[in-house]
């Protein structure tokens, strides 16, 4: 509180947060859904059929989340919207907004500020994201972005993680693993695969993968009441990082795959039928794997390729936070 | 990353984030507009009429907006969501729901979250706000807080900022100055005194103050494009702290009201009409102060009690962020 200034447009300092906010406002422009937009004391926005709302918040932190040595700050932008995005396609919901605070280091944060919403906001421009507000505050800590979404349900309403049934099958977008060598700083969030998915009539359950395909597929079983079975060889593994398999890095790309998180590809429960129909398209894009099957029971069960079947736990990340 | 740990129920461990996030779905319990509560990737929520929505965004940061030394967590937690529904109630909106996401300082993030939460639920329950998710996270550095709210305009539309006119009243709810002394930590939002100037016909523009009455009243006069004239003996003054006038605070009352910021009491213009009829109102629990009147013009003048007329710039805070 102590740096704090009186304003006044007659000694209007470039430093101060009201020249931040006004380049923010520049950036953001106009879109069709904000009847006000950033500038009065909250935005309105115009919302779309069907009038319920899906909404999804997520909250990154310097050092736990990213490294400004190893980030660009408009990386750290677009993954700060992008990861929510992947939370309403899990949903297979359609996003219509999102607001985003941020506290930036106390010296660099206007040009810290600058560079994160432009990241974010390249990102909400290409998916007809409006950005409806936000709030830019100080910190002498490590920079804090928070962004939330929200959106509308699909048509055929949310698709949530307890309706996994026995015999459906377990699909996946994309490569597992290995995230945390760049593919977390530039991940496409799944909407058009989540509505290609909803769009087949058999989708049962959907998750996205961010703590590992390990822990989220035991979130899908639990909410569940139902187990599957996997098989390794049909997990498709994103190419390992260099030190995989050395003294420094002695995990398989396997287990990489299945236990690394941050992926943020998408794992649906399918009705066969319509699994098979989704898997003989030709996979423009984004590879869609069919890597396993939901059974009775609550354990999930990896075939391995020498035969073997070993227990797969819910291996993933958890922060610790006492 | 380093302190993560392999997420295993066999082992779970009661610091970890599972064990925040349980207590938290707990404690959040069931709202009869979430229709997906916290749990899944996002929350749906069954939305009233209107079907348009407004979204306000706010971040504190502890050291620049709180000091837990003077705050309790629960404190902390209830102005998060205030300043929000603050905000909501300045556009005479209907608060319906709210996520927030927390940066917690590692070793006793636990504790303060759920007291945190504990706060912020408390205001929610008491006016109905659907408490729809959240994201917790840790921090090496200061505790960090951000809350959205959403919520539905009112049947007459949003009172925005720019729609002030010459002879309109300027009123103001509750007293000002002085809230760092307590009063930030404990105010009420004004969304009832907001839902009644609205119902008076005369509402013709509204703000918060946040950052102080003389820059939150220019603000609304810019927006407008019109002048203002203020009797300063009608500025609702709270009762000054101890040191105010003293060599340590040479500032009178008077100044404080102006500028002090995080009152969180509404700025109101009113056509003439409605404005006296609300007065004439008893006002049982929140005051309603005409504090002057709309003109022709750009600038702001205060009538001083002397008689002498004062230019009134738009003194308040701004944080300086470089």
């Amino acid at each position: 509180m102590s740096d704090d200034q009186p304003y006044n447009p007659a000694t209007f300092r470039p430093g101060g947060e009201f020249d931040l906010i006004d380049w923010i406002r520049q950036r953001s422009g106009s879109h069709h859904r904000l009847e006000v937009g950033i500038g009065d004391d909250a935005a309105e926005i115009a919302w779309p059929e069907p009038q319920n709302q899906l909404v999804a918040v997520d909250m990154l932190v310097e050092g736990v989340h990213f490294d400004l040595e190893q980030a660009t700050p408009e990386q750290v932008g677009r993954k700060a919207l992008a990861v929510n995005l992947s939370d309403i396609a899990a949903m297979a919901g359609r996003p219509v907004a999102a607001v985003v605070s941020f506290a930036l280091p106390r010296g660099r944060a206007t040009e810290l500020g600058k560079r994160i919403y432009e990241g974010l906001a390249r990102l909400a421009d290409s998916l007809d994201v409006a950005l409806a507000g936000g709030d830019t505050t100080v910190t002498d800590g490590p920079l804090v972005i928070s962004v939330t979404v929200i959106g509308t349900p699909s048509t055929g309403g949310s698709v949530l993680r307890n309706g996994a049934q026995p015999g459906d099958r377990l699909l996946v977008t994309g490569c597992l693993g290995f995230s945390r060598e760049g593919h977390h700083l530039d991940f496409t969030p799944r909407l058009s695969e989540a509505a290609a998915l909803q769009n087949s009539g058999g989708l049962h359950a959907m998750i996205d993968i961010s703590d590992g395909l390990a822990a989220d597929l035991h979130h899908v079983l639990r909410a569940s009441g139902v187990g599957a079975k996997l098989w390794a060889d049909r997990i498709p593994v994103r190419d390992p990082a260099p030190s995989t398999g050395t003294s420094d890095d002695p995990r398989t790309p396997l287990e990489h795959a299945i236990s690394d998180g941050e992926d943020f590809e998408l794992l649906a429960a399918v009705a066969p039928d319509a699994a098979a129909t989704l898997l003989a398209k030709p996979h423009c894009e984004t590879r869609l794997s069919d890597i396993g099957v939901v059974v009775q029971g609550h354990s999930a069960e990896l075939l391995m390729p020498d035969g073997q079947l070993v227990v797969l736990p819910p291996l993933g990340y958890e922060h610790q936070l006492d």
